[in-house]
């Protein structure tokens, strides 16, 4: 049992002064603000939040930060370097640099990530002697850099798609992919995640999986009561082929496939139509928006208001890795729309944290996080309001200071299913930035 | 005279390994790739830039940070907050928190800050007895927190622009009014700015300053051979009420009253004709965006590509401190293209970098600044790349990191005029969040 005493935490939406918090195997126990402080208690100054989620990750892409901005950054410089990263991976450096980048998440007070994880075989696309020694490495290396983990194993069958049919998967893509989605359904089912750990599914896109593979994934999703993800109309090139084959949308296709439901995220979702909102909203799907990743490559701004107020909850994930800080894709919701609309004041503080929070956390398959309430689980982010980004705000503005003015550099302590995990901004197991530049450069300065 | 020893310095758009760099007096002396260690150099670990430019400052803005976002920040919230600010300065209380934001600027990496200062008389419009009272608080604040400063001191006549003519100062308002032009002459020519400080003229927009008295303006600015500066086209209404009153766009009323010049910068430039495009390139006038504030207040996104195509430079500016980070305006410059063209690669690394750098410094009347090179003002700005933002980049590719990945809280050592300001992270003169609490707590919570 393990007391904290939070100058300021944000319990129910509202800033509240001297909260005691009491946490017991890995759950709050009790929440009383204006509480006793107990000696023994761990005061927490700033302000402290529930436990970010990281909704939609692709762990190996932090290797490319910042080098897939040389000779300006074309999507080739992009795609490019993306696939050579992909064919260099094996269990061992994938296991680092994954480990590495989970504890960069965690220092940015991100308590759970969901993993796209779509690198599953050898270069030449034989299995590995243990067919999910990559997802393995995986979720090893969320274990020990302390973070929560739903693996997202992705079904990838086919290399594209024309107005003809399916191409076959070529050169790198070939490790992506499982003959069939029978085959994947084998392999995954052999995956024994740890405790705090969840394998949920993952259709790569409309372009890489059919209708009749989709729908056998979502069924299997459906008994084991797991989330499933899908890369849904990112670019409007996507849309065009997909309507070229199907005649449909991809969230159409999608739907059609019964793959959208309340454990359904469709991740990107920048190009809509009323249709496709409607269809998210009435089946209680989620959608992940991933700003940075999106202004990164160019793919638009997303309409998170029409989705809002079609009731479509929204969680947020860092997807590329450009950037790993969930204050700047949260404020970024709110700053596009205004760009967008040329106008002020469209998602609250409120609604813009429940993304980073609850609805990151449900879209991950951990419905019982992401609140400071007893019985949730004990996730605590405590930023600091003593940095030059946060300092001079008043109490009741704190909450928007967490939001617009904070960044990764102000979480000081992170705990994840009650156990401290960063204290004062240091990781405790991990040696984040060695292991970082050891591990990228392994890869990637060949 | 003092040596630093660079671990990697951007020397002439290439990042250059062991850098000997020799100052004295303020200026570069000697600048050596690959340069022997004296033993009594100084160690700049990471990468070391030229001094950054912050070419668009309302350093009282800086107490409305986070403040504005309540109740889902409205157009109006911002206003009324806005207003509630500037009619509470004084002499006093003004000096501290422009101090207090200076420094937090130079902690960024800023060496120079152009001060759009409109802020000059009472609360009810008399001058103070000493008439540059408040200029002079500001231009104090920028020496004590050790930064460069332009004082752009801002004409502001009217409180608005009608189709029938203008309307006359209101509330607040009269606190920015000088009656005429020529008594703002008359207040300005009293100013004196210290060593390594400026005096430059600002017409704070078409709403406010009309044609003759612009002409005025930037006649004494001619003559004094010092910047000018105007906000110009932020929102399409500001546009609508010019053309309504004198059927002309902001950038031509601005060229009809023979403003636009070599030192001239049109601030934001956001909502521009081609025919404004031609006239701010022929006249090589300067444009300064800023990105963190157009995006709060849904200004929009700016024409970067096109002015960059037609020879226009291009400055950055922090404007309402929303935030305070160079690296974060330069990197939105070009996510800001990418999201409006759907397409990655428009303005390359170092393109990004001289606006943050030489093409803000000489916007400030500063073109002696913005390059490492024997000659030119002794600015250093070194980032770590040992954070979790920067870790794992190649030598080569550590100029798009600093403009891509890294923040303002990696800024380690800063160097202003040869003076080292900033040391591993410190401020060696203000005790800046302390600074910060205080001035913004005491202007804003009565």
């Amino acid at each position: 049992m393990t007391d904290y005493i939070c100058d300021l935490a944000l319990i129910d939406d509202r800033v509240e002064e001297q909260v005691l918090i009491r946490v017991a195997d890995g759950r709050f126990e009790h929440v009383e603000p204006g509480g006793q402080t107990e000696p023994s208690a761990t005061r927490l100054r700033g302000l402290t939040l529930a436990g970010l989620a990281n909704a939609h990750s692709h762990a190996f892409h932090r290797a490319l930060r910042s080098r897939t901005q040389a000779d300006r950054g074309s999507f080739w410089t992009w795609r490019d370097l993306m696939y050579t990263a992909a064919e260099r991976l094996d269990p061992d450096n994938y296991h680092r640099l994954a480990r590495a980048t989970f504890a960069e998440m965690a220092l940015a007070g991100i308590t759970s990530v969901g993993e796209f994880h779509y690198v599953h075989h050898q270069p030449d696309g034989t299995p590995y002697q243990n067919v999910n020694a990559m997802g393995e490495a995986v979720l090893a290396a969320a274990a020990e850099a302390g973070i929560r983990i739903t693996l997202l194993d992705t079904v990838y069958l086919h290399g594209g798609l024309s107005a003809d049919g399916y191409l076959p998967p070529e050169g790198t893509q070939r490790r992506f992919s499982d003959a069939t989605a029978d085959d994947w359904v084998g392999r995954v089912e052999q995956l024994t995640p740890g405790s705090n750990q969840l394998v949920g599914a993952a259709i790569h896109s409309v372009r890489a999986v059919d209708p009749t593979s989709m729908k056998l994934v979502a069924e299997w999703a459906g008994h084991q009561r797991v989330p499933i993800h899908a890369h849904v109309s990112e670019q409007e090139a996507e849309n065009d082929q997909c309507r070229a084959r199907h005649d449909m949308t991809p969230t159409e296709v999608l739907h059609d496939a019964e793959v959208l439901s309340d454990r359904f995220s469709a991740v990107h979702a920048t190009h809509l139509t009323t249709h496709d909102v409607e269809l998210l909203a009435t089946t209680d799907s989620t959608v992940c928006v991933c700003p940075s990743t999106e202004h990164d490559l160019g793919d638009g701004i997303g309409p998170t208001t029409e989705l809002v107020t079609a009731g479509v909850a929204i969680a947020l994930g860092s997807d590329s890795h450009a950037i790993i800080d969930q204050f700047e894709e949260c404020r970024a919701i709110e700053l596009d729309e205004r760009v967008r609309s040329r106008r002020r004041g469209h998602h609250c503080v409120s609604e813009l944290l429940a993304m980073a929070t609850t609805a990151g956390q449900a879209s991950l398959g951990w419905p019982d996080a992401g609140l400071i309430r007893p019985g949730q689980r004990a996730d605590l982010v405590t930023i600091t309001l003593d940095s030059v980004r946060t300092a001079g705000v008043a109490t009741d503005v704190a909450a928007a200071a967490a939001v617009f003015a904070a960044t990764a550099a102000d979480v000081t302590h992170v705990i994840i299913d009650g156990t401290l995990i960063v204290e004062d901004g240091h990781h405790g197991r991990v040696d984040v930035t060695t292991e970082l530049h050891a591990s990228i450069h392994d890869l990637m300065d060949r």
